[in-house]
């Protein structure tokens, strides 16, 4: 009973979002939301460590190890948002992700595996290596958006 | 100059949302944007949990170590969005946020010890102990929400 009322309240801090169906599927249009939040994120913590890669911005050894251990997280959770209930809805999601699932699941890979050499550079302390693998994590996302994601 | 270039692309694909200034601080727009993003996942990931709390969907050991694993690490994305400067961008943030920043800090750090717990808890295997957890994170959520946030 008190998980009962705990519960209750959680679902309503955490507002409409969170729909109950099978297997906890949320609705198109909040799963649009939640894979646009992880892509959000994502550039959150990379666009800094592009500006470093470009000497536009301090290289910052610490902040490069720390959004590089949240990218290794975040990395993991846009993915299953590309349901393919979520076609109809308004965004920039190209028919691709769907007609090239192999393809699709192969970008994100090649990115999971740049992050996580982004993560094993961030902790040899070596400028250059480092600013590669920054270099790296953003060829794969350059990749992946020119092959699925609509030009704006 | 290989950086250069790569860089530039990187911020062409990560778009506009991240802008450069002093500390790398994004424009207020991306930083309502942001932590609006972090808000969501922390709902995408806590929302089953609170689900299997309530006994709503059947209990899963691994998928509450998964979601407490991502939890661990978004409850740290949010909190810098909350900067001053977006106090007049149009969201559900309440003024308190900025007269009572101490007491919006604490909210924050019961919520991450609430979640650093959870995540204690999910390997126990314990089902009561960890219900019970879930049930302290979604207390912190509400408290928070009651507090520092507009009421829909």
């Amino acid at each position: 009973m008190r998980f009962k009322l705990l519960s209750a309240g959680l679902i309503l801090a955490l507002g409409a979002g969170f729909t109950l169906t099978a297997h906890s599927q949320a609705r198109p249009e909040a799963m649009v939301k939640q894979r646009q939040a992880a892509m959000t994120l994502q550039a959150k913590y990379l666009g800094p460590l592009g500006a470093m890669a470009q000497g536009k911005m301090a290289f910052n050894a610490d902040l490069v190890a720390r959004n590089a251990g949240y990218l290794n997280v975040l990395d993991r959770m846009a993915w299953d948002g590309f349901d393919a209930s979520t076609k109809d809805v308004k965004s920039r999601a190209l028919p691709a992700i769907w007609t090239d699932a192999a393809g699709f699941k192969a970008e994100q890979e090649k990115f999971q595996n740049a992050v996580s050499d982004l993560v094993a550079a961030s902790k040899t302390g070596d400028e250059g290596k480092i600013k590669a693998a920054i270099g790296a994590v953003g060829k794969t996302c350059g990749s992946c958006h020119d092959n699925f994601r609509e030009k704006q």
